[in-house]
């Protein structure tokens, strides 16, 4: 559909009469000079008329209960009421946009529709193009997109509005040209895609910025730049004598079709099946353990990235199949795409990649923290232990990554029954939190009916006559207890302390156990020793004098090994705690 | 062009004799015997037609001598001979050969083309639509890229052929549909590109994993999996039988016309205008001195987001426009072309951006510094002390980021002086730098013959009766200063240290100041706690049992403030400081 042919009024059926059109006009005015005021900038008002459409005849939604569940869904990349994420600026709001449709269609099956207005600037980012591909592959219809495509863009003098409008089809979605400042045809595109079946709907709508102020309007000079008082004055009133009516428009309700939900009624858990000395991969327990949550609250969901390389989640995949989302190789999507499933509390999401791969989502897990939807990200494939493979697959910052992130739980389990605590508690928590998995076979070291907490370390092994304090986790937990076993032969004990949680850490065991044994602790992580385990624990201690601590970690981009050699090559095995114990009694 | 009018064999003109065309068959399957062999696996053998094509027939180089400046580039997923940089699985390659396509027609003015293969999972990635956006924005017609579409990919049991074109196409490139077992068309479509002015080509090439291989070919269950051996023998031995040939190829040698650059003459750089006193902040300084280190070598580039936004390198645009490179708001992209306008030695690239943004680009991050190639990264933005902005906009973790990367060298400059060297030093030092600058404006603390080396702290303010060392960088050195002159009039007397890097830091400073001043140190940091300073410097003294240090950085998600208000409320100020040192010597 041409913008001509927009403009010629093929919607006929879903005309809005004429006072409705000028009340809408009347309110983008108002919302115009409103901007003006806040901001004494011109930027934000080239989508005056697209909002006063939106938010006063399209959408539905209860003005007093913002986060109705019935309600439709408006993604900015600004925070403004009615968003329920706090998109960043560039391209972010989109994938959170493509959780929220998702759930409203498969999840929720219910009417609410989800629509997201996004910035010329914005669209320049990856993460849009991954979640136009995520929209229309799961056939989206609920969708609805805005790119707010003003003169002053990429295209230099040149609307880009053609552009848009081939890329947007190429990914399969239905697409329309309009002038973004004429509110009839607004109102008759925005029904007129609630009316398309299998796709979801782009509306390319060409905008100025500025738009209603003299010599403002798609004057590049004044972009984003502060206005002088006497001139937003001037405009102010020039704005106000084109305002007709004093009438304001009342939004549709909702259809309440939206089944009630609970993601706080996690049903009990069958009790766990491992023994202690059985072996398995916490990377596996942890995908039994995702598939057992799915039983006990229907609203569990998986996210994947691209399953051709990972059968991790296979088990909940198998099991629960409607609740599993494959996200492809585009995890900065699968991440928003997670935020946006979780947000208004409609699901318990678990994302899951290689956790290397989660450094391509930094910036999409700072903003989730930031914006306090619950979800949880599960990282496979992590440290030098994983062997065989390219460094680049290893995750060896991903602690660091999530450690910077404000309350932000991360749960590094070292056995199988740790780690279904890891991920049941991880499903009623709130906020962000990570799972740090590993592939290398190790032993169940807890009974079936030891309890676990965030913030609560485990002392695995101690005696009186400790002489130092070795903190691991995951398989270097391992390590430490063969290096205690070995060591013991030459009448030396060490105590040897599980973290379970990284992040927050349980600096109270951590200091009382290095104070019993001579304050010497040894840290040792699969890791690279910036941001991880080690200086973790020497924050921890560092107001106190009376104790050192050693950090064994991977220094280095590690070269690829065989998984049983890649530990001790890399100076975190057994063999280098033992020596490590043995220097620091020397001095 | 359809696949069918490809077969057809329009391309009459660069069409190659039957002999060449049977040899180039022969070597496909020589590659594809070769595949088998060394992973026991199908998964690299669509493409052998494809990489023998490429190798044999069309690429210009010398065998001899990989890094020849005159060379054709080939950038592919997997570390091989002539790959320039070390691309991880998906998606990476594209922005790295945009970036050496950049080069080969802006900088260098040279013959040389630029190949890239990317699989099917690496095109999901965002980034690979940022590289399309970029290369055809820039006109790369010496960039041709091949997506190897096998039939078991994301569009299910379909090839997803049209998908592929139509996005190609949409993104402005010049776009082929090609039989990918068709070496005979190959080598016609990949001559037929180099005609093409004022546009990048794509090949969509149509090919089937496990290809030549019986019931393996196309079949989804040996993807990526390893065979057993008696089948690989039997494979082999039937690829063999179809080899007729014991000829090979000579590649064609390159056309000698890139000019000679050296990257290590960097004239002398003219002496700095600063004096003591003067106020400037290191984001302005650090602009200029870009702008200034133009001059000094002509292969300085600069690379920058979305400058709408933001003017940081303004100068250098202005006097080096030439060598300026607008990235528009794709920052993924932005480091990948970075990597590859330096790879080869032949620019020095400076990559500039909201330090916050470089959270999108840590994959890229981690894979630049895994291929040592010496690209600079310069963040500004950075902390709460940039005030007003919303905190998404705020580098918080800028720093526990790039610390974790391995060999990294980071500089925290705190005035004019000392950033103007850190811009010089960057320029020629090996493997990946990033400057983190500050938005203050801040007195010049340095004069103008201060020297300044990677790894040397500065003791800036001592006594012999100090009482304990204070640690700062950026807007906190600036902090501890007047801190400083303030508890002087109390009596107590502060050591004040500027670490200039924060990687490598400079523990023997830290360590030998430290024990001069009573074992204290106080660290004040405008980054969250974890992986920041406060934790470098708890790491460089956790041997040391007599030395304690007490952290003040940013505390959970900052809400936004005036920048003067920003840093006491954070509590970093120089007030915060100050009850530090206080409560420091009362324990």
């Amino acid at each position: 559909m041409s913008e001509a042919e927009a403009g010629a009024g093929v919607f006929g059926a879903s005309r809005p009469d004429e006072m409705t059109v000028q009340v809408l006009r009347d309110m983008a005015n108002r919302l115009r000079i409103h901007s003006i005021r806040a901001a004494s900038t011109s930027t934000s008002s080239s989508a005056a008329e697209i909002m006063s459409v939106l938010f006063f005849y399209t959408m539905r939604y209860k003005q007093a209960d913002p986060d109705n569940p019935d309600s439709d869904r408006f993604v900015l990349s600004k925070r403004l009421p009615y968003i329920n994420v706090a998109t960043g600026w560039p391209g972010q709001g989109l994938g959170a946009a493509c959780g929220m449709a998702y759930t409203g269609k498969y999840f929720d099956k219910a009417s609410y529709r989800v629509f997201c207005l996004l910035g010329e600037g914005e669209s320049s980012g990856g993460s849009v193009w991954e979640a136009l591909a995520f929209a229309s592959y799961y056939n989206l219809d609920n969708l609805l997109v805005i790119f707010d495509v003003s003169r002053i863009g990429h295209c230099s003098s040149e609307h880009c509005i053609d552009v848009y409008q081939k890329r947007c089809e190429a990914f399969g979605w239905n697409t329309y040209v309009v002038d973004g400042r004429n509110v009839e045809i607004l109102c008759q595109v925005f029904s007129q895609a609630a009316q398309v079946r299998g796709k979801p709907t782009a509306v390319v709508a060409k905008t100025f910025k500025g738009r209603g102020m003299p010599n403002v309007e798609d004057a590049e000079n004044w972009y984003g730049r502060p206005m002088p008082k006497e001139k937003a004055d001037a405009i102010i009133k020039l704005i106000e004598s084109q305002i007709q009516t004093k009438r304001s428009l009342v939004p549709l309700p909702p259809i309440e079709d939206s089944p009630a939900v609970s993601i706080m009624d996690i049903n009990r858990i069958s009790p766990s099946v491992y023994e202690v000395g059985d072996m398995m991969s916490t990377r596996k327990a942890c995908g039994l353990a995702l598939a057992k949550l799915g039983h006990a609250n229907d609203r569990i969901i998986v996210l994947h990235g691209d399953t051709k390389t990972s059968n991790f989640a296979e088990e909940f995949k198998k099991e629960h199949s409607e609740r599993f989302i494959e996200c492809f190789v585009a995890e900065q999507n699968m991440v928003s795409v997670a935020l946006g499933c979780a947000a208004r509390d409609r699901t318990i999401a678990f994302a899951c990649t290689f956790a290397a791969f989660f450094t391509r989502t930094f910036d999409q897990i700072r903003m989730g923290a930031s914006s306090q939807i619950n979800i949880n990200l599960i990282g496979f494939h992590c440290g030098v232990s994983v062997g065989d493979d390219s460094s680049y697959h290893m995750a060896l910052e991903d602690l660091a990554m999530f450690r910077a992130i404000p309350n932000c739980t991360i749960f590094y389990p070292s056995d199988a029954i740790s780690t279904e605590h890891a991920v049941y508690l991880a499903s009623d928590t709130k906020g962000m939190c990570f799972i740090r998995t590993s592939q290398a076979e190790t032993s169940v070291i807890y009974a079936r009916q030891e309890t676990f907490q965030i913030g609560k370390a485990k002392v695995i092994r101690q005696s009186d006559n400790d002489k130092v304090t070795v903190i691991g986790a995951g398989v270097t937990l391992h390590e430490a207890l063969v290096a205690a076993d070995e060591i013991a032969k030459e009448d030396i004990s060490i105590r040897v302390i599980d973290l379970f949680t990284i992040k927050p850490l349980d600096s109270t065991t951590i200091i009382s156990n290095a104070k019993a044994t001579g304050g010497r602790i040894i840290t040792v992580e699969d890791h690279y020793p910036e941001g991880g385990i080690g200086e973790a624990v020497c924050a921890a201690v560092s107001m106190d004098p009376d104790i050192v601590v050693h950090q064994l970690a991977v220094m280095g981009v590690p070269r690829s090994e065989r998984s049983s050699e890649a530990l001790d090559v890399s100076g975190i095995s057994a063999r280098h705690i033992i020596v490590a114990v043995k220097c620091m009694l020397l001095n």
